[in-house]
């Protein structure tokens, strides 16, 4: 029997799949022991107690990504500078050493990637699985692959290649303003905002024909000062005016595709303010991180096999 | 004799100032009894106990500005419309009622302005005053006055009335992302950075040139990652690509003209920043505020002498 167990081991979140030959999940686990959590020294233990059983099976293997393989991690696994194509990844992963886990285990760490662009450094570590799952998901060599977020990732593929990324601090920037700022003081209090659909849509096209979200924020505050949006509405209004002044700054197409991936509250409202702006888009979920994992222990197999 | 006590009570500081005849100042004073830290029934109080014995003194008056004339404030003195000339904040000064403070006191606050820009309605309180000061101050009837702060207002006026302006979210922004965010965990801990001139319009240009603030605002996190950047320069690369960005959105000319009004600390930042976009900058810090209140004042003692 051969399995793999995939593992996305993120700053507050650990999520993992056990995978069959074919790259089917066959089980799942997922636990709030996120790298945030989790004491430089215990990441072995943590380890252990999520997946010792699955892991004594023989034949199981165990490919992991995500910010465990940071400086702050279990193991650093160094960033491949782009473009960078899965042969990168695969020949990048880090091995867990054997006395950092119990001995004989098959466990890998796939490294991050970074690029330069206008002189700046950026870098993404996790993103990079999901690109490579959406890929294989779709069967193409080139993309625009979208992974919203605290910190949204856009990735071009090209050739198979991640070519370049960006990062946008979207989902930061709006949890700050949401929670922190002064127009928090006119939304209500609740840690989930329900979607005022008409109120985003229409955030999302003034931020597309404005210039900053600088300029556009303090509306949430007057609009709601004025009596012209409810307060309930008012994370929705704010909630669209950061997301349109992300996808503004793409520049997107009509008909243009987006490859959207993530968790579904989140690319939920990223493919309608997406579709505002005439991009197809297709989304995906946790699937995307299975396969990508997939397709770098598929790949690393063949190598080990003689590159045939 | 006749005296006027010009105030400024914004929502964290109270600062005042006595004035003379000819609106040269005779004294000052300040405390940090701002809005924030007033109780709604404790303004008349907090303002016997400031200015108590000044206001003793037959033959003055006061004005004041700022948050006090809001809603939450001591007395709501409602927005005024734009385009609003200095004739239109005389008209609407709110008078502080007898029983409110001590009878025979002559206490009114100066309103605030509104506008409506791509049908979006917006709001000023306290930077109208600075606004006809610095006009007062450079003998002008048309120009462009920033105000920076939490929330830059900038404000065109156009013979010699507020013709419409804007509000960035420019200080409240810096401060969020310098304090709470992923972006902070880079930086020294302290509460007052040091500029770093080079690095700051070196961030600045960046920001010219960017297209967002959500794009642009990472690279402070992946420079300090590279080393491309001192932890102690952080701060002044953030600000400049903040302050920037604002900057951007302003599309100023070679040559423009802007009279920049606020704390030294602030001022400095923006006057160096314009300067890089060519604009031809004057500043002034709060001598306009207390000369706006003086103009005001004026004005009104026209009025009453029967519009001569």
């Amino acid at each position: 029997m051969s399995r793999l167990l995939a593992v996305d081991w993120g700053s507050s979140r650990l999520r993992a799949a056990l995978l069959d030959d074919e790259g089917r999940v066959l089980d799942r686990r997922s636990a709030q022991s996120g790298m945030l959590n989790v004491q430089q020294s215990g990441f072995g233990e943590v380890f252990e107690s999520q997946f010792g059983d699955w892991m004594d099976v023989p034949g199981t293997r165990c490919l992991m990504a995500g910010m465990v393989g940071s400086r702050q991690g279990w193991v650093e696994a160094e960033y491949v500078a782009c473009p960078a194509g899965i042969e990168d990844f695969v020949g990048h992963l880090r091995r867990v050493a054997p006395d950092a886990s119990r001995s004989g285990r098959d466990i890998a760490i796939v490294p991050g990637a970074s690029c330069i662009v206008d002189d700046i450094p950026d870098v993404l570590r996790g993103e990079e699985v999901k690109m490579l799952g959406v890929l294989d998901l779709l069967g193409v060599e080139s993309a625009v692959v979208l992974s919203p977020g605290t910190h949204s990732k856009w990735m071009t593929v090209e050739n198979g290649r991640l070519a370049r990324f960006a990062t946008a601090m979207t989902g930061e920037v709006y949890g700050l303003l949401r929670r922190e700022s002064i127009l928090a003081r006119s939304m209500p209090a609740q840690t989930e905002d329900a979607l005022d659909g008409p109120v985003f849509d229409d955030a999302v096209r003034r931020a597309l024909r404005s210039c900053s979200l600088l300029q556009t924020a303090f509306s949430v505050r007057t609009r709601a000062l004025f009596g012209e949006l409810p307060p309930a509405s008012l994370a929705s209004a704010l909630s669209g005016l950061v997301i349109g002044e992300e996808l503004r700054c793409r520049h997107i197409e009509e008909g243009q595709a987006v490859a959207l991936v993530g968790a579904p509250a989140l690319t939920e409202r990223y493919a309608r303010a997406l579709r505002l702006c005439g991009a197809e888009v297709r989304t995906f979920g946790e699937e995307a991180v299975w396969r990508g994992l997939w397709a770098i222990d598929r790949k690393r197999a063949r190598r080990k096999g003689g590159g045939a």
